[in-house]
């Protein structure tokens, strides 16, 4: 199984965690997004869309979007479950998921920030703030959906879930634009429990030996 | 079941088309979001995220996020599944759903385009060229994926899916945007075929009661 990777990009760091999690034999395949290569013919042939992270599976089968990859992935895969068994908790999950992929994650990717740049011209410290806005508007969303089930360890239930999945690459993508995250407390301690699991703890983008 | 929804929310717009297709009786509960009712310490009860769409489920469980929603009711309801039966397939109809979910909408919610007015400054022009330019880029991925799948009425296979649910009001928005959609002919063919289906002609938002 191969995986696409960028070592700073978010929904990468999703992905390699959840194969971690699963106890995946999987290969990394570099694609440097600030220098294009996600553009590369050779890179367009196996995956059209031209996005990353992209999972090749030992059939052929490519696949993209870090949720549907990851879902697929738990669906395939023995070891633990990235959901509950029941609905409501699944639905859950999914929304705490969910407001990191869809609420805050699209609106701060690299794409986003350089049209802020270029062609609208705003300075660099107009885009950080751009950036620390939305992350905040979609933690206080979160912070008290997490907070009324968490154990203080996990996001939801007594093990690791999809929106942990999510939390932990958000979370080190906020610290590298210095957001205040002292109003969060229980996705700080969620977070911190988290990276002491040695899945999270390998996915870092500082491990990734295509990290600078 | 209640649904809290805003005639005009894209989101809200999908949750109505998956409630119509699984022949839910659900009750419509109206957020008026330019008035921002959304943060009215009534709805905020209710849902303390303040966003719209919710449901409410007869019991008293509250779910956010419409994508959740959306597989929360396909694993409740009985009727029409949103999910082809084999984990390939699931993972490109929740890819295609996603390219729609977290690579156009939120970009374009209207939050963001506020935001852009002020505090940014930018006049009506600049943001009617954001709204299209991430449309656009979103369909340029979307419509080799779809393309490679349909049959030309559906987004995947023969019958509706989680797909179709965030297809059809994403073109709506683009149209009401007036968003080229020269390039994306499958795209436009599924959209065509969809709307002729009671259960999309329904949750359209001019058919809704708070709709002016």
């Amino acid at each position: 199984m191969k995986l696409y990777t960028y070592f700073r990009s978010s929904s990468s760091y999703r992905v390699r965690i959840a194969l971690n999690l699963k106890g995946v034999d999987w290969e990394p395949a570099f694609v440097h997004l600030p220098k294009g290569e996600q553009r590369d013919a050779a890179y367009l042939a196996a995956n059209p869309q031209g996005l990353v992270p992209a999972l090749e599976e030992d059939d052929g089968l490519v696949l993209t979007q870090s949720l549907a990859i990851i879902e697929y992935l738990d669906e395939t895969r023995s070891g633990p479950s990235f959901l509950p068994k029941d609905a409501a908790g699944r639905a859950l999950v999914r929304a705490m998921a969910q407001v990191i992929a869809c609420e805050i994650h699209p609106i701060n990717n690299l794409r986003i920030l350089k049209y802020l740049k270029n062609p609208l011209g705003h300075d660099q410290e107009t885009v950080d703030d751009w950036y620390r806005h939305w992350v905040q508007e979609g933690f206080d969303a979160l912070e008290p959906l997490v907070a009324s089930h968490s154990n203080g360890r996990y996001c939801f239930g007594d093990q690791p879930t999809l929106a942990d999945i999510c939390l932990v690459p958000q979370m080190w993508n906020a610290r590298r634009f210095n957001t205040d995250l002292s109003a969060y407390p229980t996705l700080l301690a969620v977070d911190a429990h988290l990276q002491t699991l040695d899945a999270f703890a390998r996915a870092a983008p500082e491990q990734q030996p295509d990290a600078f």
